[in-house]
């Protein structure tokens, strides 16, 4: 039987969304696996629109799954009609979006605070025994959540402490490689995190998926 | 020597500039095969903006290469200050936006104008005989500019037909090959042209982009 793996989304583009290469890659491998996909995201208005030549803000505003949807085509679901039975495990990709549209951990750090849909989203796979995956800085999401976990932001020290303030433990992981928290069934990859070429970041989140993958019962 | 490959983008999103995965898979298999990268778009105003979730045309402006810079993470470059000394190489992702925003070619088919800075950008790598490779619905480009040339747009009956008024030959390919163009140093494959899904996608274009760093003397 082929996996359903729920992909949740935060926007298209690295720093007001979802990191669009981290997001395609995590698409390529799921789908090279065998694996059946299901992109979700919040139906809500956006933190801030980047201009993403300038890094200046823009005066407009964008929602979040209507953006989201040009990464996933169209094929998107609204995170509130996603039932946690329908998947095998949840998949989160980075981009300032996790940080800034599904919590405010991009500007409160560890007194930040997480989306209700989001938390709920993610304690309910969690709750259920589903492995969650996570790369860049989404695993912030699952500090802020689950307040618990070994999880990977690669090496930037000021993220990891602030992980570890949420009750997370931090490890060192390299970019091409995932870690796994077997106890707790989440996958973290470093992607992005790290000043790192694109074929690397998606050598790791490849290895990040399969892992998840794997600890789909 | 590392290889330098201009990608030539069209905004962000399959329904109105580059189609992402497409362009995410080309930038991969660029990395993975040790090239260099430099991401160009035309400084304008988008043909229209899609609503990516309902498929609507939306009342907002976009700019291509504002849009575009959200793939590129900020790292692209005007294609007027391109020079095309500078590179080994052209790369055209697919979606509308090339058909849309680079081309007229959605709405006039073979009877369609090109954008004049891609028309020039064109010419200027086959005269120079450097090779070009484009997917999905980009070798229309290809064709508008050189009127020549051994294409592919997978199996698409239509397209095919317009491609050949325009004077390019049209071969069909299945998703997951290329076609190659020796004599002309062109190179093209279906990608989402065909109902495909992404790791097949990824897999065509990974051998464009393969054949075309070959292609480079």
């Amino acid at each position: 039987m082929s996996k359903n793996i729920a992909v949740l989304l935060s926007g298209c583009g690295v720093f007001d969304g979802s990191e669009i290469h981290e997001t395609v890659a995590s698409l390529i491998a799921l789908s090279k696996a065998g694996a059946s996909v299901q992109c979700l995201a919040p139906n809500k208005k956006q933190h801030h629109v980047i201009n993403h030549l300038t890094g200046e803000e823009m005066t407009e505003h964008r929602n979040v799954l209507v953006e989201a949807a040009r990464i996933a085509r169209g094929a998107i679901l609204d995170i509130k009609e996603a039932k946690v039975e329908d998947f095998d495990a949840l998949f989160i990709p980075g981009g300032f979006g996790a940080a800034k549209n599904l919590s405010s951990f991009a500007f409160e750090g560890s007194s930040g605070s997480i989306d209700p849909s989001v938390r709920s989203l993610i304690q309910s796979f969690h709750q259920a025994g589903k492995p969650i995956g996570a790369v860049c800085i989404a695993p912030a999401l699952l500090a802020l959540a689950l307040q618990k976990g070994s999880l990977t932001i690669g090496s930037d020290q000021g993220t990891a402490e602030a992980l570890e303030q949420l009750g997370a433990t931090h490890q060192v992981c390299p970019v091409t490689e995932a870690l796994i928290d077997h106890e707790n069934k989440l996958v973290t990859a470093p992607a992005y995190m790290e000043d790192a070429k694109i074929h690397e970041v998606a050598e790791g989140i490849e290895k990040a998926v399969l892992a998840v993958l794997e600890l789909c019962s």
